[in-house]
């Protein structure tokens, strides 16, 4: 079979192309593309990672290919992560392409989850399989950042959101932030909502906003969990993000059995771990997030919250929506400090400008933070 | 002579083109260009305003022209602004028009001094040459904002630059500022010093940073007039502003005769425009600026005056270079305000977000305010 470098490009890229319409669902599995092509070079199946306990994007591409009537014997396999090896809560991939007899993977990235880890690569040669490894391999790394940070770091990518006037205010002084921003960044920022497992603010903006913290503008197949930061246990009840579909959880330092009894009444899980004075030790917290399969964690919280995360150095990226106006004086983005010099400045590199409607979108991370 | 639209526009692109080149040297003249086509459809000569007192575009086009050994009889002249009609200092370009018996003239905008205001049109057509009208007139009046906001509103057109993190941080609380952006971000803000008239500052700047206010970091034929608000007249004889080349003024609201007088010895011309609270009229200042010629007026200064000028509705645009990284702590842009409502924040437009180096420049107008 002639292996054409650009028809392996195209392929791969319509295989990370279907990987990241599966990121909206696929937590806490990786969002995976897969696409498969006959040896005389027509694509006869695709898949990509349904929601946990559905298909693999292998199964699914073989699954299509079936439909169609169509054999997978001798075909390639555009895969933009290593097939898995192993029983899950489906049977491994690797497995299955062996079956159908392809005669070629193509695989973008490996798997960092240590029971795959190169096992599935291996076990597609010792079948005598055809495997090519690398190819856009950063891209696919990039689509599931979140699902790497949690295999090798155990903890989520965190990424924190935050809308600002040009001047970098988040709100007036008396609180009042509705809306800063137009309602197209507010519609983007619940697409970065949806893709999340988790969404996370704190017990100031809850008592402040009483924000639902659910998916609303957009379509999603699944609601992130929803997560408060309240050390002293002051969520009341009533909160709105207790009436929103789906889980919420409160990670509190106090035991106070009453507050504790009334929110668990209400459907919250209150999950314990106390830190140094009194606070959330949030290291703790995001450990365990990745350890109840949260990929990544998006965070809308307000200054004082920012601030700690940012000064503990979790923040792994940062979403900004800069709205065309100036309001002088009002809430900072972010409270930490004072520095002593510039040189301890929190470094980041801008890696995507758009417009969004009339606002700006800023997309800004930590320098080598996704090179795990 | 077939007008051929596509062409009538290329030349016209091309005339724009020119007149953005003199937009560093003109004031208080305007930025004109000016493109001479033969009857076959040549580029027989072009040219551009030089120096005040030097040539204007039309008069460096006939130049050119001659130059070459080439006539401009029959020739269609696309001219940026309407010709002038009148002796300043440079004879009335009209009258060389006609005086070489173009055929005719094609114009994008008027000029809006009074002294031309249409009768340089006038007199064309009274000579029996063609004349066609508003051809790519917002982009010409696009290049000439100040000139346009000096004769029509007897203000220059006043931009403010700021350059802060991410997180909208000028400095430190201890006022370390050097450097927040990178060297491209400050060689790119130069050049907008030198497109300007006039570069102005606070005395609180010139007390914290003693800064020199010229173009230095590109080549420039001539350095903007450098602008101080020192309303108790505080600047000491030693700043640095008062070594640098070219004038310098100081718009003071005391009459401190020592200080004044040290000051004057250093070079510097003191302004008297005393307003409320003892501080400086700002719009007075304006208006003098506008008298003495200033076209734009580029301000780099601090918190105190960035908000004085934006809580008196002077600034027209906003030049915000954003550095990828985080302060948290330290001073603010800008100080208005408080806003009792959202609905009071200042309504900016996005015109034009460009990376610079490893920074971000946005530029935001207020909306309408370059309709004169």
């Amino acid at each position: 079979m002639a292996t054409d470098a650009v028809t392996d490009l195209r392929h791969m890229q319509q295989a990370l192309a279907l990987g990241r319409q599966a990121l909206r669902f696929s937590a806490p599995n990786p969002a995976v593309g897969c696409v498969l092509v006959s040896p005389s070079g027509e694509i006869i199946g695709t898949g990509h990672t349904h929601l946990a306990g559905g298909p693999h994007a292998e199964a699914a591409a073989l699954a299509d290919c079936r439909s169609r009537g169509l054999t997978a014997q001798g075909a390639t396999a555009y895969v933009t992560l290593e097939p898995c090896s192993h029983f899950g809560r489906t049977p491994p991939c690797a497995d299955a392409l062996i079956r159908e007899q392809v005669h070629r993977v193509v695989v973008a990235a490996s798997d960092p989850n240590p029971l795959v880890a190169g096992r599935g690569l291996d076990r597609l040669r010792a079948a005598g399989i055809q495997v090519d490894f690398g190819l856009l391999e950063d891209e696919a790394r990039d689509i599931n950042l979140g699902f790497f940070s949690r295999m090798v770091r155990q903890r989520p990518w965190v990424r924190l959101k935050v809308a600002a006037s040009l001047d970098g205010r988040t709100a007036l002084d008396n609180g009042a932030s509705q809306w800063i921003t137009g309602s197209e960044a507010r519609a983007d920022g619940h697409a970065w909502r949806a893709r999340s497992s988790a969404v996370l603010t704190g017990i100031g903006t809850v008592l402040d906003d009483n924000p639902r913290l659910d998916v609303r503008e957009i379509e999603t197949p699944r609601q992130p969990l929803r997560v408060v930061v309240d050390s002293q246990l002051q969520t009341p009840p009533t909160a709105r993000l207790l009436d929103a579909p789906g889980a919420a959880l409160i990670y509190s330092a106090t035991t106070d059995a009453d507050r504790a009894a009334a929110l668990r009444e209400r459907g919250a899980e209150i999950a314990l771990k106390p830190g140094a004075h009194g606070k959330v030790d949030l290291p703790a917290m995001l450990a365990d997030l990745a350890a109840r399969g949260v990929n990544e964690l998006h965070v809308e919280a307000g200054h004082r919250l920012n601030g700690s995360l940012v000064r503990e150095n979790l923040v792994d990226e940062f979403l900004v929506y800069l709205a065309p106006k100036l309001i002088g004086q009002g809430r900072e983005m972010m409270r930490f400090g004072p520095l002593s010099g510039l040189d301890e400045a929190v470094p980041l590199q801008f890696l995507d400008v758009a417009p969004v409607g009339g606002d700006l979108r800023i997309l800004a991370r930590i320098p080598g933070r996704d090179r795990f």
